[in-house]
């Protein structure tokens, strides 16, 4: 196991019926909320006017910013900011998935500094200050509820970019099952395949010192997003199907799975990045169809590990650790099929000739991240494998 | 699952050679440190000389309490009480295992308030404050270092009771491996009854809705510990195999495995408790010796989830429950066995006329956690199991 810090002071609420605390735990921060939400899902499901309820009855005064879309842009950020700024909000609250989250995050720092939000995900600067945030799940999926990143899209130059700071760790954050019931079954599908493939980057990470520990807690979690996300395509309105899933995609990526692997770094979701930044598709579908492409990549590298992936979650018998690697990936680019999430450029309407494209954007952000094996040349070569 | 709440704020700090962080980490909460240890073993392992020289380097003034034995006492700790009155510190620095870092939880609720602190343990008044605590972890068995709990013996009637408190969880625990190496195999052994113990009990009250993710956690994280501690006898400066149990041990009781598993009670703490207020015996080894014991009184209750354990731990083919479960308590009574530890009242030289007053003693426990199940005739049925 290699050294690690670990502190992760979200306080979560989780459960039926538990959206109405979000006005008794927004009080603690504050009297005015900037409550940040998508486009109009969460007043369909409920959502919205359970939140609203809980706040007036904590004597909350709400500033609304709704019409985050799916990755979320920089320019509707900014907007939220200045509305942050009019209003004097004492604290932002995120009613949705990662989109809205990252969005209200960005929007928490950009209201405490007159720098260009966009230095930080630039790396250029550091975030020394953020408002409290606070969130109300709809999707789980990005684990941004319990943890300190928010991605953002720069739509000039199609830059999908990140940042992390402790000053974004949400304060407290609700999960109720319940506000999933109404989750579309592709959107449940994008969201086991990006909880899974958040884990796996780090996984296939974890050698020299190997931790089994990780690797355990990994497989366990996978096993359950899997068995929970077959039982919600049948029955959108499983709550304990919905619980273990809404759970355990929060513990994929909340630092637990990835503390003493090493900097885990995640090229697959580096290259998604720029293919969701170029062609706007939803993050988990495009993770579906790049990360079998990665693998296939990857699997030569490390045979013993993607063996080991295979056997623990499919029984793969086979003792050629390749031969089972490669087995292994197959099966999980089939679970991906069988659970409706595209697993190639052209189902998605990708065509060949945008692969350069996604690679010269990617490469910028390989040279970011510090990805430095990921040429444009390897890239490329990623994503043939995915047409 | 369940409905709950998870927060654990403790930041943690893992890995070889990072005690040298603990006057950075201490400096941040205060100018004037008691250091708590025991009884001289951290001299021994030169984790004491770390502290100290971590500690001066960030001009801390420090007040010394050693002396702390396992099955730490009321008597004890209200002398630290007073010196950590009479010397004004502004923080309170654990440097051990469980029974240090209870002692210094107890005394830094103790240090602000007038009250007498056994009320806090009694369930008679709630805690409303406390110095601010951090830790160097030299035994890891009870996660003390990230959980909200402290056990403490009144010695007058043998009386082992406990709290929970948000405001004695550990601001910052240093978990470094090495200072485990030095660690006897008997403790080492008991370290690992203790952690395997904690989320056994858990797991058996994870039914009805069933989360399949926490048993996978569990059964992750207790396959790590049995894995990491055979080898751990063998060698015990093995630097991955401690710091894989570190680590698990530490995850074992720091609310993880028990979120969503509603109220978890520990019948099998519960009686082993009064068996070491009476016997002075180490934790563990009361552990090994009651838990085997208490699983076989409650096999035949819930026969799958016994069998389960059996199949997932020790791959038993057994395809009956019933018999598929004993086999699982006597494969980890053997264990137990294998790894040193007791695993009858005999072999701790406790008579077996010493059950009645175990069981008159757990009893009070027993009513004061609830277990309303555990009567006295119960108790002594369970301990007969332990002869």
């Amino acid at each position: 196991m290699r050294n690690f810090v670990f502190e992760n002071p979200t306080k979560i609420v989780f459960g039926r019926g538990q959206i109405k605390k979000i006005g008794c735990e927004t009080a603690k921060f504050g009297k005015k909320v900037l409550m940040v939400y998508g486009q109009g899902s969460v007043k369909k499901s409920g959502v919205y006017d359970q939140v609203i309820a809980s706040l007036q009855e904590s004597d909350i005064e709400i500033v609304e910013f709704p019409g985050v879309k799916s990755n979320p842009v920089l320019s509707h950020v900014l907007k939220g900011i200045d509305l942050a700024r009019r209003e004097g909000v004492d604290v932002v609250l995120a009613v949705g998935g990662g989109s809205v989250i990252d969005t209200a995050k960005t929007i928490a720092v950009g209201a405490k500094t007159d720098d260009d939000v966009w230095d930080y995900f630039m790396r250029a600067k550091t975030i020394q200050d953020a408002l409290p945030i606070l969130t109300v799940v709809t999707i789980s999926a990005s684990a941004s509820e319990m943890n300190p990143a928010a991605v953002i899209t720069k739509e000039e130059g199609a830059r999908k970019f990140s940042f992390r700071s402790p000053f974004v760790q949400p304060k407290t954050s609700i999960l109720d099952p319940t506000a999933l019931f109404t989750l579309s079954p592709a959107y449940s599908a994008y969201s086991a395949v990006d909880a899974i493939t958040h884990m796996l980057e780090g996984y296939f990470n974890n050698k020299e010192p190997h931790s089994p520990l990780q690797d355990r807690l990994v497989e366990g979690m996978i096993k359950t997003i899997m068995e929970s996300t077959e039982v919600i395509l049948r029955d959108p309105a499983d709550y304990d199907a919905r619980a273990n899933m809404m759970w355990a995609a929060t513990l994929a990526f909340n630092g637990l799975t990835a503390a003493g692997m090493g900097m885990t770094s995640l090229p697959a979701h580096m290259i998604e990045h720029s293919l969701s930044a170029i062609y706007d598709i939803a993050h988990g579908a495009g993770l579906s169809i790049v990360f079998p492409g990665w693998m296939f990549y990857a699997v030569e590298q490390d045979p013993v590990k993607f063996a080991r992936l295979g056997r623990e979650i499919f029984g793969i018998e086979e003792n050629d650790n390749l031969k089972a690697g490669m087995e292994g990936i197959n099966r999980i680019k089939e679970w991906f099929a069988s659970i409706g999430s595209p697993v190639s450029l052209r189902e998605a309407d990708i065509p060949g000739e945008g692969i350069g494209k996604i690679a010269e954007n990617a490469h910028v952000l390989a040279q970011a991240w510090g990805l430095r094996n990921y040429t444009e040349e390897v890239i490329v070569d990623i994503l043939r494998l995915c047409k």
